[in-house]
């Protein structure tokens, strides 16, 4: 193994001396990919059961394509108890805070209220890890953009589908970079009482 | 006083005697004003920061009168934890339990995922009480159906609009008889984790 390393180290210093690649050896390139699986891990969805335990931020309902159908989907957003206290008293949240939204299909019904529609089927959950600095940002291609981004297929937790936040998640934030790159005009609950 | 009442409780006998009234007596009639009075006050918009310290249930959202528009309302429901919790062993609300209903007005705009709504300014509240065995029914005419109803009208929280839940509340209930009275359907939280 010391062999193979020193013999990798070897090959990228000539690499280096050539003018081919960075700085970059084995052994920093392993660094970084346990780094990253490091980071990649706190994106996880939480073990904690955040629908009783942590506050609903807020509920974006999404149009059918045949609008008469009415919603579609419901998104649903949690965050802690702790980080909903920060933003109210500061406008920000703090480093670390975790917001969870559940996205699911949309049930419709034709109740006395009229056409009605609420959370039915889990399609995945976004997560999104707040990362002041964006210390992060140089070990994995999910963290950026002061975040890190990571999407859960169905009722999977800890395996994403997500590469990279900057091809498959901020395409759909980019309008809100005026909030932080959150939607945060939905949530009520953030205004102090 | 005490004149005034012994008049009044004679005038009572007497006509209890001819067979006019029932045995109510002008006290038992005050103490019923008082009575209504008390239980009416366990219907108010709770004090405490629901949003904050409760349990979102979930949400509906309700189809604009012009469907491509988006939802014109978002209902959001919560409960204190501890009735969750209950509800999730046993699946019925425990006595006493509070339901606080959102009802605001949707904005609706052209995000990213497609025509999305979210919750913007708050019409009112709607708070139902659970009463196990119609405790209060005799009481006053917001209590019955093992429930207490009341409506309040934008940030009010004190002085309901609502004069006989039967008149006010029920009809839209109804069909969610099978369910007491409440659209669980549409509340994910309530099943176990």
């Amino acid at each position: 193994m010391r062999n193979l390393l020193s013999l990798g180290a070897t090959v990228a210093l000539a690499l280096i001396a050539g003018g081919i690649v960075t700085a970059e050896t084995p052994e920093t390139r392993m660094s970084r990919t346990a780094m990253s699986a490091a980071v990649d891990a706190r994106l996880r969805v939480p073990d904690v059961d955040y629908r009783r335990h942590w506050v609903q931020l807020g509920s974006y309902s999404v149009l059918a394509d045949e609008p008469t159908r009415g919603a579609k989907e419901l998104h649903v957003v949690y965050a802690h108890p702790a980080s909903v206290d920060a933003y109210r008293k500061t406008g920000t949240f703090p480093d670390g805070t975790i917001l969870v939204k559940d996205v699911f299909v949309a049930k419709t019904e034709d109740l006395t209220t009229g056409t009605a529609s609420y959370a039915n089927v889990l399609v995945g959950r976004f997560v999104m890890v707040k990362d002041t600095g964006n210390k992060h940002a140089a070990n994995s291609p999910l963290w950026g953009d002061g975040w890190g981004w990571a999407f859960y297929e169905g009722e999977e937790m800890r395996k994403t589908v997500t590469t990279d936040y900057q091809v498959d998640c901020l395409g759909c934030h980019e309008p809100a970079r005026g909030t932080d790159l959150i939607y945060s005009q939905g949530y009520p609950v953030l205004k102090s009482r």
